[in-house]
């Protein structure tokens, strides 16, 4: 090695002399033992490459710890070749296909004749921390493609991945001891490096994803950077899977599928009650300032989508009928039947802005296998609308259409980001007009003080938009509303107003939703309450026991006042035990049970147990309606996530 | 002529000797000259003859004047001939096809070379009126095949009518001094018996309905059995065209269409408002009475409508679309998705009545030729509902069914008839349930004293129904409502339950609909109303004006007080005079006008006009708050049919 020196620069600026062949391992040693021991990856130039790796010439460095973005990325990757040794260790003959990371983990791809079961992935797990106490070396190995060729000749799989490798780049192979791996990398330096992971489980999948191909075995495992996080994740996971939708929406009686219409939701009473109340609070919001609704045809000839540009962007997701020997679409959205309404009249630019909307049931074709629940459907009810503007009023209809978009958000106690995304390259239209718009729709989130993050070139081709992520009461994420400004439909459907110099010129559109689609909202509604609406929603919200037989002509009377406040009340009078009565309502999360007996009866009061709570309060049934009614017309959220 | 005598029989029983050979004219004139002179025809045994054809044998007579459905029929009927003398005698080329009697009226189709225009129906009615004053006998005559073919031989129309009589069929021509039609008859003893009708207008019609054949000139016109009739007709036309859903749905901005979508009605904001009451209205009367909204999907396997039978007979008005390459239908019904949830639980004599309801859209395919406006489209929503019963429960549910029916026509102001209509010939199922069926229905209405007429025999193949037919304000009758009993969809479907010796057993369904077609419910009621709809329904509720600019600031305050009270306002501050404010307020037929000046301002009062009003009361802003709320709350009918 000859003795010249480099110049290593750091994050914060400063520079230092290594010797020529210094590795980041040797960097951050030089640091503080400390940070070499943290260290999991680094970067030179930018570019992630193993902390071993020998760097050659003057070079602007980072290093990065399991909580980085990047070092955590590295050690899932890693703890994937560190499951595929075990497997090598425990099944010889077993082939490798792919191995990458994902969401909170990773998986590997193995071909073996034994088919696995849980019990195996605990002799693996076994194996794998066996390989972590042995804390084996990991090299990085410039091959040539003979070489390569060589070292897989066992492992058809492998050879077929090599093939794959354009001719121009370098063939690499990460060696660990006894095991060896065709990899792009970067890896950590070690396998003791790998201590925070778990295998979750085993699935089939065809190679390469392709149907035609072989099945192989597919093994799940996660990875984080502290056992704390791992705890986390698992005490998440049981949280997500008490509050699955698919499970509650089958538990509190809310929706069903059936192999007659996949992916198409059928709503059972009480899902529909929610749909409802979702439905009619928007409708009146909407009303109040000032939104036209509208409601129209759910197909329209083929010649509009063409029209409107589906037909070109959108036709795969569509179902088509014929009506009159014509091919007719059945809507994926509602635009263009929009248009034609706006069409249907002049305008004037005193008629602008035109608010209008629609709870409109759109049709939009998706694969059997990525269909989810009320999450991924095939029809759904958007909560759509599209504002007809003069280009000066851009601001304040966006402006408007946030602050309703806040409004409910707040209304059910979401959290919500916002993203602006803007010009992209294949941008449509006039340049001049997307910087006005794009510069509008900032001044309209810095006016009202919402902090945003910019998307650059995610725009629509045809506009700007802002995008807003929900998150859940379990801190996922949901996109749901949007904002986005349209130039482009205008121009297509020839739309014109008349300005106030009497000439016809182009109003500017604005597609929002802000439920996006009411049966995926649903969909996280009831995860986000796990299933315990709050009382506006539920849709049974009282539900009335009696104690003894002779108490059914009391409990009659407190029903009938009820149902008189329109309150959603039922009674329980099946001959059963008092607790298990009360355990059943609770089951089914209804938020006030009222148990009524000779006090209650003699004092008119109710004695109330709240869902989530453990305290019987007995207080005057008139008092009880006047608070239930206030939480209702409040849309209260008085116990959300219990 | 022979002098034996024959035995005649009127109508209360008694008999009379005639001599044989007697015409019913005769008869008519042996009991009264006003008999004879108001006689149109008669009958014999049941056979509608002339009055002018000798009776040769022992018969049952009867006669009828223009008041009875029969006379009125050969009025029509010889109106038709007295059109076609009066052409021939004005145009004696004309060839003429054929000339049916229709609903209040007639037509004859006719080939000449000049196109007609009205100012030509008044020479044609002129003409008309010379041969009525000349009152020519009419007098039927039997002529064999080849007499008739030489009769009619420069008319290929008739030629062509000839050779469709059945060979065992006696050929007639009926002839009136200078004309002659080849005819069946019966018609007027002579042209002077035709006094009361009117020509109406002319369009085209191709020879038999086929558009393969020429183009004929069609005439339209009416006739009635006396002036006041005929007038009244005039004045019914009158009010109809003024009440024409399709001119008012235009006038009043509640719907349009395109031809986008023929036969798919856009609702624009206005009728979109009454929509959604018409909704909720009836949501809150179906949840009072316990029933449970659902929501099912637009399309289903094609299997689903194979097994519900409606592939078998309905596919034809059906639209399919392709789905994960099998073949869906647009649902026309929303039977099997009801019984698909019905099916998803298990069911116990306890559950029962279960009383499933949905707004479901459904698509029906109509001729383009059959569609107008809402009153027959391919697309409407329909307040269906399936009751799942025992049949003890049959009874008492039918009668819940009925009772809500009545309240919802009541509220519209609607009288209405009922039929029950019984077994059919090609009947299904059990007789034995048929007749206890038909008992329950026939007991239900007559125990609710509804008064009801039995149509023998109309009932579905799969069960007795009740159809409900509303009488509008100018007393045109709809079927709306229907109440059937179906045993058939729980075999299709294998619907159980299990009764009370642990059995599983059939429920019974009952298919309600209320409004039927909520679209075809609204054409009817803007006719109804004619377009001045009752405050719940209006659109727009209030309109507020200012006398002059410095009153703004109290209509602004007027307005906020009335929209915090959820009614529907808005302010014409447009620069107009307040004359043409009120007018226009007034051609949109909005309930209140509220007009504001300086003594409203100051005392806190507004001036109110009532649609349909010519009053202008001054009252306090409260008060007017109260009223409004109250008549909205009471869903009150203070103005129909103005």
């Amino acid at each position: 090695m000859s003795n010249q020196f480099i110049n290593i620069q750091f994050p914060d600026g400063k520079q230092q002399a290594f010797s020529k062949g210094v590795t980041l391992t040797d960097i951050a040693q030089a640091i503080s033992p400390a940070l070499r021991k943290k260290a999991i990856v680094g970067s030179v130039n930018g570019t992630i490459i193993d902390l071993t790796r020998p760097i050659l010439e003057d070079t602007q460095i980072s290093l990065y710890d399991a909580n980085s973005k990047e070092g955590i990325q590295v050690i899932r990757h890693s703890t994937a070749h560190l499951l595929a040794q075990a497997i090598k260790r425990l099944y010889p003959d077993a082939k490798l296909g792919v191995g990458p990371v994902i969401e909170n983990g990773f998986y590997y791809d193995i071909d073996i004749a034994h088919s696995l079961v849980p019990s195996d992935l605990q002799q693996i797990e076994k194996m794998m921390k066996q390989i972590v106490h042995e804390n084996i070396q990991i090299q990085r190995k410039e091959v040539t493609r003979t070489e390569a060729q060589q070292l897989f000749a066992h492992d058809a799989l492998k050879l077929e991945l090599l093939e794959d490798i354009p001719e121009h780049e370098v063939v690499t192979v990460y060696e660990q001891g006894d095991f060896y791996d065709l990899c792009r990398g970067p890896h950590v330096p070690s396998t003791g490096k790998l201590q925070h992971y778990k295998l979750m489980n085993v699935s089939g999948a065809y190679w390469r994803g392709d149907s035609n191909n072989q099945m192989l075995q597919r093994i799940y495992g996660v990875a984080f950077a502290s056992n704390k996080e791992l705890e986390e994740y698992f005490v998440f996971l049981e949280e997500a899977e008490k509050r699955n939708h698919r499970k509650l929406g089958k538990e509190l009686e809310l929706f069903m599928f059936s192999e007659e219409a996949p992916g198409m939701p059928f709503y059972l009473a009480n899902g529909q009650i929610i749909r409802n109340e979702l439905e009619s609070y928007l409708r009146h919001l909407q009303a109040k300032f000032d939104y036209q609704e509208v409601r129209t045809p759910l197909m329209m000839n083929q010649r509009l989508w063409e029209q409107s540009g589906h037909w070109d962007h959108y036709k795969e997701n569509m179902y088509f009928t014929q009506v009159d020997e014509q091919s007719f679409a059945l809507k994926p959205m509602n635009c263009p039947g929009h248009m034609l309404i706006f069409k249907n009249d002049l305008h004037s630019y005193r008629d602008l802005p035109i608010r209008m909307a629609e709870f409109g049931q759109v049709h939009r074709h998706e694969f059997s296998g990525a269909l989810n629940g009320l999450l991924r459907v095939r029809t759904f009810c958007q909560d759509d609308a599209h504002i007809f503007v003069t280009p000066q009023q851009i601001e304040d209809e966006i402006a408007l259409a946030l602050k309703i978009i806040d409004e409910v958000y707040k209304a059910f106690g979401f959290q919500y980001d916002i993203e602006l995304s803007t010009r992209p390259v294949d941008y449509m239209g006039d340049i001049e007009l997307w910087n006005q718009a794009e510069e509008a729709l900032e001044n309209v989130l810095t006016n009202l003080g919402f902090p945003f993050t910019i998307n650059e070139g995610d725009g629509a081709f045809y506009g700007p938009k802002i995008d807003i992520h929900i998150k859940d009461a379990i801190h996922r994420s949901h996109q749901c509303a949007t904002v986005q400004l349209d130039f482009q439909l205008p121009e297509k459907f020839d739309l014109t107003y008349i300005n106030e110099q009497n000439e016809k010129v182009r109003p500017v559109v604005i597609h929002r939703a802000v439920f996006g689609s009411i049966d995926r909202f649903l969909g996280i509604l009831i995860e986000h309450f796990g299933g315990a609406f709050p009382t506006w929603l539920a849709p049974q919200q009282v539900k009335v026991i009696g104690v003894a037989d002779n108490h059914q002509e009391y409990v009659q009377q407190v029903v009938d006042a009820l149902q008189m406040e329109q309150i959603r009340v039922s009674i329980d009078d099946r001959q059963e035990k008092l607790g298990k009565k009360i355990r059943e309502a609770q089951m089914k999360k209804i938020p006030y049970i009222l148990v009524l007996g000779d006090k209650e009866r003699d004092n008119q009061h109710v004695t109330v147990r709240k869902y989530g709570q453990q305290a019987l309060i007995e207080k005057t049934l008139q008092q009880f309606i006047e608070e239930i009614k206030q939480e209702i017309q409040q849309k209260a959220l008085s116990y959300k996530g219990d």
